[in-house]
């Protein structure tokens, strides 16, 4: 695609020609707050890169996508490699493959020892030609069972040969975590311009909306964009739902006509420079008058959901605790529903029942930065491999943090079959199994403070076949749920607006310019003709 | 990207709205013939498809694709499933994953037994819920070694229960590479309507020239046009080489400007259902006289290959042996470099000392189908698990068939120290180490056959490096080389133009429609406005 680049980006004001401002990824920086995150004055830090593998029985490369911890503290966006940091020397050390001749003429290359010293921000680099030093190192970085994912090993010893003898993969993690979750000021350009590109992209939908047809289309136009500034990968395969499947949250196939839907949902963003974007917008479908709503009802589902993203944004700030964002948003989806008529009730009723999952059943939002779902801090108390009680009752979204106790008291005596472990077989608490994998807030996460990126995407759907499985057969939640106007509403498929919210000492940067609302409305009507 | 539908697909004559005639996969033929192939009449043939995973430390899902050989008898494109065949019984059963309620608002879900059974030709479906079932399965399916590639087991017993007892895996694997090299009807049209839809990607980029500055917005509006017609998958991942990227067979980075290049090679081409296809293009980028070669130079590498690739595909037809038209093409690229004044001397003592590999690399192509680089078809004589002597010099292109033997006695004289076992630290073997990997005709793979696709891809390539690195420096091969001429030839880059053609019972028929020669240099100055 060609000839968006130049409209679009300047519109948006930013500047796609530099490397945002970046000349060596700060790799030495990360690596040392690392360390000392992990309280160790001696020891060694070891971690293996991403390796490069074929499709089962093809000689067709799989798609490689670098290990995200080792990228933080390397810059090395090569397979095959390892990295050593010696804690106590502070030397961090490359461990790159030899280069396949036989393969140069097809292939290209991977770095030289002197290629690699000029790119990256390391000490030292160094082939594994040594056959020892690479058993060593093999064996080291060996996840314990063969589908774990690649461990983040730290020895007390300072080599490698005494490193076999202890290996602590919790602390590393943590430190890891907790030091990736406050991004830097090359991070932050990073993922601005991940934002300016994506931006750009949804931007080129709007305009070019009257050319559009299908799912597929929007698609192509969106990736082309990517591509043409330079944004190779995808953070995500891009999610283009058209009507009823705008209510499947994470729609990738992107196979349908728009025909009579009345939205577009568009959940897609690029990669820079490994660094992520996340931005979704919801856009009319209306041929006959381009930029307006085509239903009262979907007006009246994306003004809502614009509202709760507009005051969460707002509430933005150091000190915060994101679960607090979340509760916010989820009373805000209830006073929504009950407003349109779809739910019908008292608000704290049905707020306990847990009926509004039905429409809106994910957190408000995580963490980005190398991974579109990047890691919330973790804890300083909490097991991480388990999900707490209370951290169960947070991400229900019970109450606010001043009187969980109170409410887990009361919550655990009414739910004690469940409240301790929960049940996942119960639709209202499918969300809940997210609790276990990263990116989602509970009690325990630290609040907010200045370097966190998070992304804030409230969202509310009707996905016909979770309803019917799930909740209109459930007397409980079924008398809360008006079907006669819930029929009106079935068509709208699904509104989420989404942007990456930088924090601030002051409070929040939206780092996200691609246009909503109003001016979004504008600009498809103004493009039509 | 929208707009390129009408006016590029009407052009070329096809219907892309239909699934090109396919109802069902036709599994069941497939497995009956490979069953038949397998000379048994009882036994059962056990498979497992591609499993879903994550990303190292991450939520992301890997990029997935389905193992070939289980969509082959299968026809299911879904994760996590398996499929086992009762020979005797002539019974085809697909076993499907359980459902994850819990993640269908997410995901949406995979096929239950009743979908699966209307979508695929298969006798019958079953869940993967029974523990024994499913552990039965996966230890029957397990490689030999984690890093294996996915197992194909034909087992004596006929049921689960006693197929562990005994495996046989390359009876299976040689029968299913005989018969997936012969395309039936249905294959066929998959393969065409991909070609057909890349075939509208490369003219896209002819009429869009004069809109591109760089690799990547050549990239960008070809997957765009993909995307567009509902090609989800790129076949491979799309080579966009402008100035001497070009000279790097598989350059993928596509982050160049085009700046002073003399041309753009386009090796890039999307998948249909699975089916691939395989397109290069070599385009000249020149501004001031749109659609004519940007040197004298341009002009003569692209005219030789031109030649070449017309020469060879003029000769396929059933009975000839691919290896035969590999080294017409390699004794046509020396006469071509001998007429720039690029190689001097003896044709046959240029052939011998396999200098010209220095410019012409690779194979003459490769058969095409669920692989981009799908298999040859197995030999009846050869240990398909090394590269026979015979064969080496076969792929050396030394000889013709007719007097192998004789060439072979002479060369394994002059060579003995590698003539038994290539030496792939000599820079003019390189190419050999494909010879152990799919893919490469040999002296002992069977003639072509009607049904057969195969690519016909010559090309002539400038890389410095390899060049200067193993060619310029070794007095045998230096003392061919004219450097003065070469000096002037290095602008080009390299040249290469593929298409995919069908072996007929008459000779072959030329699937590929993207413009060459002189139609696609008159669209580039008819479309520069």
């Amino acid at each position: 695609m060609a000839g968006y680049e130049v409209a679009t980006i300047e519109s948006l004001s930013i500047n796609l020609c530099s490397k945002g401002g970046v000349n060596k990824y700060p790799a030495k920086a990360h690596v040392r707050r690392v360390a000392q995150a992990t309280g160790k004055s001696q020891g060694l830090i070891a971690l293996e890169g991403e390796k490069s593998a074929y499709y089962s029985n093809s000689d067709q490369k799989r798609h490689w996508r670098q290990d995200r911890y080792f990228y933080y503290i390397t810059g090395c966006n090569e397979p095959d490699c390892y990295v050593t940091y010696d804690i106590g020397k502070d030397i961090l050390t490359l461990w790159l493959p030899t280069i396949d001749y036989s393969r140069v003429f097809y292939d290209g290359r991977t770095s030289t020892i002197e290629e690699a010293l000029d790119k990256y921000d390391i000490d030292q680099a160094k082939y594994l030609k040594n056959k020892t030093r690479n058993l060593q190192l093999k064996t080291i970085c060996k996840p314990p069972r063969p589908w774990d994912h690649r461990i983040l090993v730290l020895g007390s010893g300072t080599s490698l040969t005494t490193m076999a003898d202890y290996k602590d993969t919790t602390t590393l993690k943590n430190s890891m975590n907790a030091c990736r979750a406050v991004k830097d000021r090359d991070e932050i350009e990073l993922i601005q311009k991940a934002n300016d590109i994506s931006s750009a992209a949804h931007k080129a939908i709007l305009t070019h909306l009257k050319d559009l047809n299908t799912e597929a289309q929007a698609e192509g136009l969106f990736v082309d964009v990517c591509l043409s500034h330079g944004a190779h990968e995808q953070a995500y395969g891009p999610i283009m739902g058209s009507g009823p499947r705008a209510g499947v949250l994470h729609y990738m196939a992107n196979e349908h006509k728009f025909a009579e839907s009345q939205l577009l949902l568009v959940d897609a963003s690029c990669e820079w420079d490994l660094y992520a974007s996340d931005i979704t917008r919801t856009i009319p479908l209306n041929n006959s008058s381009p930029g307006q709503w085509p239903s009262g009802e979907a007006k009246s589902v994306y003004e809502a959901v614009q509202r709760i993203q507009e005051e969460c944004i707002a509430l933005v700030r150091p000190g915060e605790k994101f679960v607090d964002l979340h509760w916010h948003a989820s009373h805000m989806a209830i006073d929504a529903l009950l407003g349109m008529g779809i739910l019908e009730g008292d608000h704290m009723e049905i707020f306990h029942t847990g009926t509004a999952t039905a429409f809106a059943p994910h957190g408000l939002g995580h963490h980005i930065g190398l991974d579109v779902h990047d890691l919330f801090p973790p804890s300083s108390k909490a097991d991480e491999s388990r999900v707490s009680d209370e951290s169960v009752v947070a991400i229900m979204g019970l109450q606010t943090s001043s009187d969980v106790q109170k409410a887990y008291a009361a919550f655990a005596q009414d739910h004690s079959s469940w409240a301790a472990r929960p049940d996942f077989s119960r639709p209202e608490h499918f969300h809940l199994r997210l609790a276990s994998l990263q990116g989602v807030a509970t009690l325990d996460t630290p609040p907010l403070e200045p370097g966190n990126i998070v992304t804030i995407e409230p969202g509310l759907y009707f996905n016909k076949f979770v309803l019917e499985t799930f909740f209109l057969n459930d007397p409980k939640h079924r008398k809360f749920i008006n079907t006669e106007v819930l029929k009106r509403y079935m068509p709208v498929g699904g509104v989420r607006i989404e942007d990456c919210i930088l924090v601030t000492e002051k409070g929040y940067e939206n780092l996200t310019k691609a246009p909503k609302g109003e001016k979004m409305l504008r600009i498809i009507h103004e493009a039509w003709r």
